[in-house]
C-alpha cells in the first residue's frame, strides 16, 4: 500500500523539493569495490560508473537488480484534432490492448528484461483538451494522473523503467519542452510515428498555439505539465517522483518520457539524480532534451517506438553492471596478480 | 561430433571460399514480416534489421535465439619479452582460473546473457614466440589453434561470442592489423590493460620490429596470422569461420577478436557477413578495425576489457531484436489500425 503525499501541485512541489539523496558510504563502498575486481582500473568502461551509481541509489555497496518494474501509462490528445499524427486516436486504445495479450514490441522487451509490466490507461475516453485553445488538464486532473503514476510504482522493485502510449503525444511532449527549454517550435517537434512534411508543419503550428494560448506555462513547469503535457506524461512524471522518494534508480526512455522527467528536474535541479538515459531516439529532439538535462544515453539504436522499448532494452546493460560489480572476484580472492 | 575440414591453410583457404550464404528466401520473408508488426515502420530502428540478418542466417523468417554460446580462449605471447603490458604473463593462466571459478566478468556477462561459456586455454606453457624476431607459429601450430576454435563450436547453438585471454595479445593483434590494414604501427598500438607512455612506445616497436622480420606477412592474411597473431587470435578465427559453415551468426568482440575477424575477411571478402559488430572498444584503434571491415557497432560504452564481454553484453540486444521480430504481433492479429 502507498500513501500518495500530495493532492495539489504545490504539495507535489514540495515533495520534490524533499526528495532523498544517494547514500555516500554505499557509493564510497561500491567504488573500492570496483578498484579490487579481477579487471584492469576502467576496463568496464560505463558499466563501473552505473554499478557505481546504482549501489549508491540503493545504498548498497554490492547491490542485486532482480526486481525491475516496466509500467506503461496511456492517454489520448485533445490536440489531435489538429491532425499532427499519422495514426488515429483510436490506437491508442488499440494498443493498449495489444499490450494486454503480449503482442507489442514492450511485451518482447520486458520478457527478456526479466521485468514485470503494468500497463496503466488513462481514461481513454476522456482526452485531454486541445492546448493549442487553452489548458489541457485542470489542476485535479494533473494531480490525479501524477498520483495514479506515484501509486503505480512498486515499493519493492529495484529498477523503473516507465513508457507510454497515447496518439499524439509527440506534439504534446514537444510543447512541453518548448515551455521548459525555450527555443522555436521547430527545434522540439520531429516526425513521430511517421508525419509528412505537411503534418511536421502542424505539430509546430499546434506548438506554437499551444504556448500561445497558455502564457503561465514557460513560466512554472508544472504548469506547462498541466497546461501542455497530457496524461500519461503527468502519470509518468509522477511514477519517477515516486521512485525517487524510494530510491529506486530509473531508466528513462525516449523523448516523451524525457519531457515528462524534465518537468521535474526543472522544477527542482536535480531531481533526476536516480535516473539515467536508456537511449537516444531517432526523434531528433529527444537529443537536445538529453543534452539539457546532461545525461548521455546508453543505447543509440535509432529506436523511436516509445511504450518504454529504449529503456527496457537498456534493464540488460544495467543488470550487466551489476552482475559484474556484485558478482565478480577481487583480486585478492581469485589469486590473480594486480598490474 | 564435427569433423575438422582443413589440415592446412591453404585448405583452410578453401573452406572460407566455400562458406554458404545467407538464405534469401527467410530474410525476404522476415522483412514481409517485419512490415506487418504493430509498430510504425522503422520505429525499432536497427532491431529492425538485426532480426532480418539474424532470420537470413538461420534459414527461419521467424527465428528464436535461446542457445548462444561464448567460447573463450586464451593464450600466451612471446612478445610479452618486449615488456609490451602492464600485467605480468601469469596473469593469463590465473584469469583462465578465474573463469573456471566463476569469478571473471565475462561469467557474470554469460549469466546474464544466458549464454553457455566454454573455456580453452591453448597450452599456456607453451606460448607463441617472440615475433619481433621471426615467427610466431609454426603452420602446423596455427593450424591446430585454427581446428581447436573450429571444434569448440557447438553446432547446435543459435549464435556465438568468441572472447580472449592472453598478456600481451592486444600487441599481437596490433602487428596483425597493420598487416592487414597498413598504416604505421601507431595506428594499431593503444594502452591494451594500461600501459603508461613508455609501454606504448615499446608496443609499436614491437609492432614494426615484427612486421621488419616477418615480410611476407602483408602479403597474406592467414602468413600473417600465423607470423604475428596468436593461438588465441587463431582459434577465434577458426570458431568464426566454424560458425559461418553452420550458418551460426557471431557478434564480435573487441579489437583482438575483430583482428582475428578481418584475418577472414581478408583472405576470402564477405567472409564476415554472419557477423556483427558487438561494441567499439576504448582501444581507439578498434574503431578503424570496424571502420575499415564496413561494421557499425551495437553497443558503445568505454568497454576495454577482452574476455568478449562486450559482444556477451550485446547478447541481449540481439536477444531483444529476435523476440520482438519473432514474438509481436502484426496489426491483423492484433486488430490495431494500421497508420
Amino acid at each position: 500500500m502507498s500513501i500518495v503525499p500530495f493532492s495539489t501541485l504545490d504539495e507535489f512541489r514540495e515533495v520534490l523539493a524533499a526528495a532523498p539523496a544517494s547514500d555516500p558510504a554505499a557509493e564510497a563502498g561500491a567504488k573500492d569495490r570496483n578498484g579490487q575486481l579481477t579487471k584492469p582500473p576502467g576496463a568496464l568502461g560505463r558499466l563501473e560508473d552505473l554499478a557505481i551509481w546504482y549501489a549508491g541509489w540503493r545504498g548498497d555497496a554490492r547491490p542485486a537488480l532482480e526486481r525491475p518494474q516496466v509500467a506503461v501509462f496511456a492517454g489520448n490528445h485533445g490536440v489531435v484534432a489538429q491532425a499532427v499524427s499519422a495514426f488515429p486516436a483510436e490506437v491508442t486504445g488499440q494498443m493498449v490492448q495489444n499490450f494486454v495479450a503480449g503482442g507489442a514490441a514492450i511485451n518482447q522487451l520486458a520478457g527478456v528484461a526479466g521485468a514485470k509490466m503494468d500497463i496503466v490507461a488513462l481514461g481513454l475516453d476522456d482526452p485531454t483538451a486541445d492546448f493549442t485553445e487553452g489548458p489541457a488538464m485542470s489542476e485535479a486532473q494533473v494531480v490525479s494522473d501524477l498520483a495514479t503514476g506515484w501509486a503505480t510504482v512498486d515499493s519493492q522493485a529495484d529498477l523503473l523503467v516507465v513508457g507510454e502510449m497515447g496518439i499524439g503525444n509527440t506534439t504534446a511532449a514537444a510543447a512541453l519542452a518548448h515551455a521548459l527549454f525555450g527555443g522555436v517550435p521547430e527545434d522540439w517537434t520531429g516526425r513521430g510515428t511517421g508525419v509528412d512534411d505537411a503534418g511536421l508543419a502542424r505539430k509546430a503550428r499546434a506548438v506554437a498555439a499551444g504556448l500561445a494560448a497558455n502564457p503561465d506555462a514557460a513560466a512554472d513547469p508544472l504548469e506547462a505539465l498541466r497546461c501542455l503535457g497530457g496524461r500519461e506524461l503527468a502519470a509518468m512524471a509522477g511514477a519517477i517522483a515516486r521512485a525517487r522518494a524510494a530510491r529506486i534508480p530509473v531508466i528513462l526512455d525516449g523523448f516523451i518520457c524525457t519531457a515528462a522527467a524534465a518537468v521535474l528536474e526543472r522544477t527542482s535541479p536535480g531531481a533526476l539524480d536516480h535516473a539515467v538515459a536508456g537511449h537516444v531516439s531517432a526523434e531528433a529532439a529527444h537529443r537536445a532534451l538529453l543534452e539539457a538535462l546532461d545525461k548521455a544515453p546508453l543505447l543509440s539504436l535509432g529506436m523511436r517506438l516509445g511504450e518504454g522499448s529504449g529503456a527496457t532494452l537498456a534493464i540488460g546493460i544495467l543488470k550487466a553492471a551489476v552482475a559484474c560489480h556484485s558478482g565478480m572476484a577481487t583480486f585478492a580472492e581469485a589469486g590473480v596478480a594486480d598490474g
